[in-house]
């Protein structure tokens, strides 16, 4: 059972949930309850020598720290021989992670962690039984440092800056910790593993890296893959000798949470190939199925959210997320909270334009009809600030210049890998963005493609739901770290093709409307071409 | 070359060398020199995933520490991709210990250490060549907690002793670190591995472990095999993640040190049986070859170290460790430090009563001659403290017990692999007693046997030997692990047959003189048997 847990933040702006699926439950910690024959005269091996010899056939010759040794002569003893070893896997076997006497494996607990650039999504899970203990959400306290990405990797580059970074999620995530473990009448030491979902700079920003060089030519992260850390050696107030794992990434553009959307999706264990688009702050785009996986990335966020637009906000009370434009003209919205409308968020401009083009108001290169230079959407007297809520041509060129990015990075990577448009047999939406925009009008304007709708999944969280897999099972830690490394990356920036195509991309829904059965029919229906 | 370095011991007493074998040379840590592809849009792999990779071949899927991966990017670009990389060996396969820009393999440095009851010896070596640089020497600060190990065992049962103890040897370690470091000109920071040859008492000393059921039945250590731990949790002032190594022991009475003797007798390797005796505060015997190895330990080291003889001493400055009787009955003995005899030590000890048998003054069950209850060695007038200095016929039964209890234990090892005294083929005997010890006079009295003296083998110091192989070799660390996992140990307090044996066994040199040819030679050469 899931209980909610989110006092700080409004749940409905913070996406605490998404597909789920049902995992063979072998977590990335063990706990072992063991009934040692005690020593005698017959039988004197060490302390330690009983322990791993009894530990020998599930986990092979295991690490054991010097603080556990020093505390075993007494955890045996203390309950006759029966003691309960606490086990963390390491990138060569297994590491002695705790010992106590008597039988506690009931007491076994993960946390999966979604951090965002924005948001940062919690769940507490039984690492006993897989069942999810509760959610909770904050906003990531590096926000107070930038609330872009860029502005925080800038800061990585002055002395101090890796470690205030570190400081300021840390500190989100141990007030999550915090509330989870009281809900859940648990204290922070009974969490002995912690599974990170996140974008590179973010995985940077937590372990309080150097993440300057992510940005700059030719964009080279510290890492890609930690491994296995102790959570205490960043602050996180779990057992400190517990594991932090983050989610493996691909070069510097495609994070943990990408990966995690591939995994959660299963697209890399399909023959068919699959498309995935996961628009965030930067948007990451991945085609392929079982043999290959191809990828590309750009900063097509902004956009989609809003920010290139003079009325944009972000998806928060006040925005306009729904809209609809009867053919004779007269819009109808929908507000977030339900009140006077402040702005428009990505998933309403996308609404926007769909219906704008099906209602004839543009055309299919985006220009507004009979050369006006915008749309009213809300008349000034129903907005809450009194004025004008309107969609500009300027507007209207600079999301279709992302939307034509998106587009244009699409074919590049089918062409990468000899495929077509006609070639993609499943698509998924993974992030925030991806859960609120309205499917059709997302296909009307080309940004996801038309296939049968049943074939067109919301991945939701899938950052949250990889870590939540990954923490669970061994068989999807293999399966994400398998994907990791099977992602080739490629680099838009300086690929021709990619200019080429982006300029005839910007088309609605496309160039070729081969490619948009659905989205052609409507608009012969409607008149709008012959 | 190798430099002397004892200024605060006086070296006669403590043994620095004993026998050596050129190892091929493939230490415990390992310094890399690499000149990494610099990363351009082409090769965009992470520092971490290029230097991983640049090490893979070599070292398979190594482990990094977080501080490691945070000082990467620098170090990396400091010297334009040439790096040297620490690698120390985890029980499951390699570990970055430390990164330098540029070439530092020159640097790279290990000590080898012997850490006994009373005396610790340390030596440091240059890992890149093999060579000693030089050797260092000191009490054992742990002697202020007791001289004899029983007290200190005690000790760790009080909830400081552990800690003391631990305290007291790193601050020796320390003294002595400083004095190799100054005297070679490096620092501690650059010594990457200490291996440590000790018995079991000494290593849970060290590690601050709960030492107190080591002299409890069942005789239970809290280990026999530390594995790989990190120099600076004890507090040694090496690099502090540097590894720490105990050489392993097989239960609470064959110490890492025995095991060290063994692997520098080589007696493990040989198809013939060999025997090894370890005269220290304990006795231990070993007997084996290639196929099996049979221990048994005792108590024995009080006795012949002069401990049960009313005039007896250490073996330091005053002490008889020669004597010599003529067939007429006068005395002639050899004093340490050249100065008047203060009482007998051990070896000593040996000399007098081997003597006084072949002079017919004592008969081959110890009893003197003519009913006498004293032996004078030095007439009052002779001696430092004006005292006559005299074994009495209880210091002789005190001695034969205790030789008696070798004899009878070896015996117990003979019968448990089915084998006789004659199918001994080679004798080793390992620490300072067994190099002081007149070999001619051991094996008169029975102590040691009777075979070609080519083939009885002083080991000298072969715990700091072991120490100092197993630092500088992957094949003789693999060697140490075998052996001791392979020794079976007899546990002679509850051992029937050792009793019975024991009643018999004080004969000298032995009931049965066909084991003692040359023995009986000598006597009947003598006219004192038949």
């Amino acid at each position: 059972m899931e209980k909610k847990n989110n006092k700080s933040k409004d749940s409905s702006t913070i996406l605490l949930t998404g597909l789920e699926e049902e995992v063979q439950l072998a977590p990335l910690t063990r706990k072992i309850r063991l009934q040692l024959t005690p020593p005698s005269l017959a039988d004197n091996r060490s302390d330690l020598d009983r322990l791993s010899q009894a530990l020998f056939p599930s986990f092979g010759r295991i690490q054991v720290p010097l603080p556990l040794m020093r505390k075993l002569p007494q955890v045996c003893r203390e309950q006759n021989w029966e003691i309960t070893a606490l086990l963390g896997r390491t990138t060569q076997g297994w590491k002695l992670l705790e010992l106590q006497a008597g039988d506690t494996t009931s007491r076994h607990y993960g946390l999966a962690v979604d951090i965002g650039t924005t948001t940062v999504v919690a769940r507490l899970l039984d690492l006993q039984t897989g069942a999810s203990l509760g959610t909770a959400a904050d906003y990531n306290g590096q926000v107070s440092y930038g609330e872009d990405v860029l502005t925080r990797i800038f800061l990585t580059m002055e002395s101090d800056g890796p470690g205030l970074l570190q400081e300021a999620i840390v500190k989100t995530l141990n007030g999550l910790i915090a509330r989870l473990c009281a809900e859940a009448g648990i204290t922070g030491e009974e969490i002995a593993a912690v599974v990170c979902g996140a974008n590179t700079a973010m995985v940077h920003f937590l372990l309080g890296l150097d993440a300057s060089r992510i940005c700059r030519e030719p964009y080279i992260p510290v890492l890609s893959n930690p491994g296995f850390l102790k959570a205490g050696d960043v602050g996180l107030q779990v057992l400190p000798q517990g594991l932090l794992y983050c989610l493996p990434s691909t070069g510097s553009y495609v994070g943990g949470d990408v990966v995690a959307g591939i995994l959660v999706s299963g697209m890399h264990r399909r023959e068919e190939v699959s498309l995935l688009v996961d628009i965030g702050t930067n948007g990451e785009i991945i085609l392929g199925n079982w043999d290959w996986l191809v990828a590309c990335a750009g900063a097509a966020g902004p956009a989609l959210e809003g920010g290139v637009v003079a009325a944009g906000m972000r998806a928060e009370a006040g925005a306009i997320d729904r809209v609809r434009i009867q053919p004779d003209g007269r819009v109808t919205y929908h507000v977030i909270g339900e009140g006077k409308p402040a702005g428009i968020c990505g998933s309403g401009l996308v609404d926007c334009l769909a219906e704008l083009l099906l209602a004839g108001l543009i055309d299919r290169a985006g220009h507004l009809a009979d050369g006006r230079d915008s749309f009213t959407l809300v008349p000034a007297n129903e907005s809450a600030n009194g004025r004008e809520i309107v969609i500009t041509q300027n507007d209207i060129n600079n999301f279709l210049r992302t939307k034509g990015a998106v587009n244009a990075a699409v074919e590049v990577l089918l062409e990468s890998v000899g495929c077509g448009m006609g070639d993609i047999t499943h698509f998924y939406a993974a992030g925030a963005f991806g859960r609120h925009l309205d499917l059709e009008s997302a296909v009307t304007i080309g940004l996801y493609p038309d296939i049968p709708r049943e074939r067109m999944i919301q991945l939701g969280n899938s950052s949250l739901e990889g870590a939540r897999q990954v923490l669970l099972s061994e068989e999807k830690l293999q399966e994400v770290e398998e994907i990791a490394s099977r992602i080739t990356y490629f680099e838009l920036n300086v690929n021709q093709s990619f200019m080429n195509k982006f300029v005839g991309s910007r088309f609605l829904p496309h160039t070729n409307l081969d490619y948009y059965p659905s989205v052609r029919a409507r608009l012969a229906a409607r008149g709008l071409i012959r």
